[in-house]
């Protein structure tokens, strides 16, 4: 038997991981195009910023590892086709051409970069920021250079432009959306975080039609004016990787991603997918989603080891949980923002409320922004936090809250913890839940 | 209609509050024996060691704002009878006797310290700590000392100690059990505690039997040795103050506090009974139990507010959840020690794993201690942590868990958030949830 994985992101290494661990019989080989793997591209920023001394650092393992649990990576290889009637793949490495046949073939191959819809006259000291090859390029690149802009970038490059500003670059950020991380947090979050945060410029709505070049200096184009840059990095909007799906003939839905089952069955026989490059189902509105996170990526891999292995499992919709630390602050959320709700005209009731992370008088004390959705029975669907004190385990209750289908009312019932140095008597999800109820029977 | 409240604590006030929040008609008045209303006790450590600077910072609210909201407080009035068949009460300020019908009497009387079972000679400077007027008079007492003895204190009395600790005194704690924080952590967890914070010398299974003075000093005899020290804290342990519930014809349960329905509600006609006095169920043995903390105390207060305004609720078994900051490490706990299960002779299955908090390649990274305790079929049932960081929302998840009935393999599909700087890509509860599941196996 053998198990051939296109993909070594988080998703294609822990279902390999996962398998092995289990099963010391059944071949596996995974093919990946990159020459880095095992690394947590959520730490790129940490890098840039100097909080982590270097990029090997942030890898895990090397190939090796993987070799001495007898799982065999092919790095920089590409896979140009995929057979399905016959279960065979051809792989491109360097000039060679080859083809290996597969019993089950896992297609964990990710997402990839959408093409700025602007004019770029050169490229020169214009980078992407998605992977480590090109974290080192632009740590490479800007060590002899001032004024850098970033262009609508989500968590990774948020992160890094505040890395980036306190290393003392000037740092512009162009959103060309209302705010920034539009997916995660809606207007009135994401400004106050802008607002708490110090050190980027930002502009939103910002509508670029073109970046040209002037000598060393590269000049963006926007709303009728322009800013100049040593370095720009570029939109990291990306697409499912699908290529080789469409080809193995895996049906693909309405996001433009891989459609699976519960089980991450394609609809071709013995040909599963996981990761970036699939469609997920959506807890909340009960239809298809992406859930590009690398959280998702481990969940379905250990699903999938555990379906592999014979332990039949299912994978769960998503509520698509996140915390990123952004400057001083951290952000953190959890199922829709009201702005994804209005685009589907979905009725949400919300309420925002400015609260502490810790018993008023504590000394130490910062505030806490939280905003919370509900369906107008008061199921709450939605959450985004702000705070300069750890969120991930307090959206993580949010996850567990939005997953379980609680009402407001029903929060009252639910027990927190706690001591006055760390949190409130009356929990803070609680409290916007109160709020809320206060809307809800006007 | 007339609410009469025995007790100012957590669960008088916030009783009265969200009742007055939503009804302006009702005569809601409390009586309570203390002077001091409306603090956090669970600061008074943080008084004590100086991180707040006044006992009076800690106390969030004085009778005229009570009395603004139209809620009446008899302060230093003790509640000397109950005739139920009459709804009446007798009380007594200084020296005038008075009583009082009610419609509806909510007896929030608290709990009540338990004389020590060892000898004491005289009480000079010995202390209890339970109350902010307890905590004024140490405060005052230790002004020239040096040498302070905790004798078997719960969070409170460590917290406490740590923080004269870290203030220079010579500190103490002889615990007469097992080990520190029985209740809350296992004996590997509390010792784990200790070995981990510095500043306190700890001797568990101390066998106390009488406190002798010698001029200034005090000498405290166990274990066939003696201490001296020039200021002692006794013991916290407390019971449930029932005597004016046993007046009104209450019944008592078998911990020796009020027995209460779902409702709220004691076996005599429209007396309810609610905080530290009475009796909740435990979520995980079914059984009855004692859940003596603030947060109970909120949220039954909470529910008997909704149901006396007519929205009908019922209070749910606890699970009791726990966090607190022991010097500079915090505790967390949810659910039943294994200890208490293997009391009660339920079967478990526990393991302790030593994870990260954050990313392993952080490099603020900081230990993460975890023992899960679970049912045969991995069915959660508690946990303990600690660490140097926020453990409060981490627990709170556990909370969520073990009041779902999860299973260990069930916590894999659950969603928790990420990012390096934060937490771990598999996240802590997972890793031991994972681990659980290989000893189930076996």
């Amino acid at each position: 038997m053998r198990i051939v994985i296109i993909g070594a992101g988080a998703a294609g290494l822990t279902l390999a991981s996962n398998i092995r661990e289990n099963d010391d019989e059944t071949e596996i080989v995974i093919f990946t195009k990159s020459e880095d793997i095992a690394y947590s591209p959520c730490a790129i920023p940490l890098v840039l910023g100097g909080c982590i001394e270097s990029f090997d650092d942030i890898i895990m393992h090397d190939v090796n590892y993987y070799l001495e649990k007898n799982i065999n990576i092919h790095l920089s290889t590409t896979v140009t086709g995929v057979d399905s009637s016959n279960k065979k793949i051809t792989f491109e490495k360097g000039s060679n051409s080859e083809s290996m046949t597969y019993d089950k073939l896992v297609i964990a191959a990710g997402s990839e970069l959408i093409v700025p819809e602007f004019e770029i006259d050169n490229m020169d000291n214009i980078f992407s920021l998605t992977n480590i090859s090109d974290g080192r390029l632009i740590q490479e690149s800007i060590k002899d250079k001032k004024e850098i802009v970033f262009i609508s970038n989500m968590s990774i490059g948020i992160e890094s432009a505040y890395e980036l500003a306190r290393n003392g670059y000037d740092v512009t950020f162009l959103e060309q959306s209302f705010g920034i991380l539009p997916l995660f947090l809606d207007e009135e979050m994401s400004g106050k975080l802008v607002e708490l945060n110090k050190g980027v410029t930002f502009e939103t709505n910002a509508d670029i039609t073109k970046i040209t070049t002037d000598g060393a200096k590269k000049e963006i184009h926007y709303n009728g004016k322009s800013i100049s840059a040593d370095v720009i990095i570029l939109p990291s909007n990306k697409v499912p990787s699908t290529s080789l799906a469409i080809q193995a003939g895996c049906e693909i839905g309405d996001f433009g991603a891989v459609k699976i089952n519960e089980y991450l069955e394609t609809n071709v026989e013995d040909i599963y997918a996981i990761g970036d490059c699939v469609e997920v189902k959506s807890h909340i509105t009960g239809t298809q989603t992406l859930s590009p996170a690398g959280t998702t990526a481990v969940r379905q891999a250990m699903v999938l080891a555990n379906n592999f292995l014979g332990n039949k499992m299912t994978f769960d919709p998503v509520v698509n949980t996140v915390v990123s630390k952004v400057g001083d602050y951290n952000y953190a959320c959890s199922g829709i923002t009201e702005s994804f709700a209005n685009m589907i005209e979905m009725p949400v009731v919300s309420e925002c409320i400015e609260t502490c992370q810790k018993a008023r008088y504590y000394p130490q004390n910062n505030k806490l922004y939280i905003k919370m959705i509900c369906r107008p029975d008061g199921t709450i669907v939605g959450c985004q936090m702000l705070s300069d004190g750890d969120l991930s385990s307090r959206i993580d209750v949010l996850s567990f809250i939005i997953t379980d289908n609680l009402k407001c009312e029903e929060l009252i019932q639910k027990e927190f913890s706690y001591t006055p140095s760390l949190t409130m008597v009356v929990n803070p999800t609680v409290q916007a839940a109160l709020e809320i109820m206060k809307k809800i029977e006007k």
